[in-house]
């Protein structure tokens, strides 16, 4: 029953922890929540009350760059998750997020700083989310999707398993102007599909299965193929 | 060498554990079983004579299921891995459900609830398998592969690295009734291929590459495309 | 703060070493390197200066095959990581690949043995690469993309989140001659974008986003659709 809890953490006596957990300074855990084996909780973090949180998951990681990123380190502020989520197991969660009550991430999922995820909404196992992306309430993104950064995701929407997403055009571009799709209310993204920067699928409407989506799509239509074209209106 | 082994867990002396391993109540474990540093062994859960289990891996996560999800959670029964098995790092495998002898599970890998899968098959690095989910003898499923709920993978059967599949073909709509594909015995799928939900890959039928499978393919016959359609016989 | 060291490690005084540690025999580490919770360091690995190894962390696995792979297991040599070189959260590198100095790869990466990777290169989250890969000085693999085995990606090479690569064309046939794709220096494979065994990709090119390549692409053009086509040469 090996742990390691850092004396300026605040974790109530209500908290079930597991063997080989790690909570670094200054976390505040709120009541009823529990920990799993060898999960470890990163300086700083707030977690809410009745999270689950599974085993070897690490939450609240600072960002670090490599030589080649374009991107530069910053203080990105803490990590905080609502009352009433889970995050699966061997997920990665930046500091700098804000999370929402009743989300759920699932296992080996990851999402970077800088991104805030509203209530309820489901981030699925394996999916991947960079910096900066905004997620709504009731948002389900399914398994193994990749969600680029700078992107928009309302409230509603369906991402369907391996989909994906750019927030960059010009890849052989020098002057680098990053900007993620936006995915209005209660749009579907089918699986295996790619949205590419700067599109945007208006509300209700549809992205088939293996699409490419290289211009907007407007409300209520369905687009599909490679590039995505108009095939007919979403049935009523 | 800190480890925390239940008093209620089986585990013969011939087996060789990491260091920092957990291995909760009621474990059965058989002789010759190495479990690496790090991993998770949770309640209930009855593995094999000689399986090797890496490190960091979780066996036998119990399902829970976040706010918006349409899936109840429940008692699934105990997770089971034949003799001779092989578990990769960070592996996370659910509870309920059922593996065959010498199967592999690569590093990175997670398969939910109520799954079968035979002897010899293999399933490959960061695949995703969702729940109920039946998998033959010999199937190859490749690197980061995702394979949807409710589907059927007969044995031999080979599926491409990245490749995808879904059990639900109106996304947008509120009457849910799930039913994945049918891969029949000896197909193969190509890589980053996906099959829509219902579709039946037949005998020895092969889907092509970056291919959106809408329909059934007949047996020995070659489809590719977005949507896919017949391109030759298979080659004898 | 629980950690097992081996007798036999090198592990200098300037190193920060997390809770829960484990390093094996053998191993040897360079100067004011740090290492997160619940690593793992496995036999023999040689890890340089200024490394930063996040949480959770396997490096130096050996491979293990399972019962219906192709690939004998052989003894690989060490892993070797370059001084100032950044590893991911939940990473899985295996013993017998060589890393330049200030590599990233990051979280819930994982390579195969028999790889090499320049200087500088950035290996994204959730990326998986197989064996025998060779990697040049800085190239930018995006998150979620799958790199085959037998391939080559020369310098300054752009893969876009969520591409795949395959080093077999005749998936169904018995006589096997694995063959990875090309990526010629400075090339660019859009998001989502399937790569086929034996394509080479010449300098300059690019690749459309969800577009399959099955032929060799020459330098200086554009490709897009399934299979791929000229589309029209780079813009200077």
């Amino acid at each position: 029953m090996c742990r390691s809890i850092a004396e300026s953490a605040t974790v109530p006596e209500s908290c079930e922890l597991g063997c080989n957990v790690v909570i670094e300074n200054d976390v505040i855990i709120g009541e009823g929540t529990a920990i799993g084996h060898g999960s470890v909780i990163c300086q700083g973090s707030i977690i809410g009350s009745d999270v689950t949180i599974a085993q070897n998951v690490v939450i609240g990681k600072r960002p670090a760059s490599g030589a080649a990123s374009r991107r530069k380190v910053k203080d990105v502020g803490p990590l905080r998750i609502g009352d009433g989520s889970i995050i699966g197991a061997c997920a990665v969660l930046y500091a700098g997020s804000v999370y929402g009550k009743k989300v759920m991430v699932a296992d080996l999922a990851t999402v970077r700083e800088g991104c805030t995820v509203g209530d309820e909404s489901i981030i699925g196992r394996c999916v991947s989310v960079e910096c900066n992306t905004s997620i709504g309430q009731r948002a389900r993104i399914q398994t193994a999707t990749h969600v680029t950064g700078d992107m928009t995701i309302e409230d509603d929407v369906f991402i369907g398993p391996g989909a994906c997403s750019t927030n960059d055009r010009k890849i052989l571009g020098k002057d680098k102007h990053h900007k993620g799709p936006v995915l209005k209310k209660g749009c579907a993204i089918g699986s295996n599909a790619c949205i590419l920067a700067g599109v945007t699928v208006e509300e209700g409407a549809l992205l088939g299965a293996g699409s490419v989506a290289t211009r907007d799509i407007a409300a209520g239509e369905v687009h599909v193929g490679v590039p995505a074209r108009l095939l007919r209106k979403v049935e009523e």
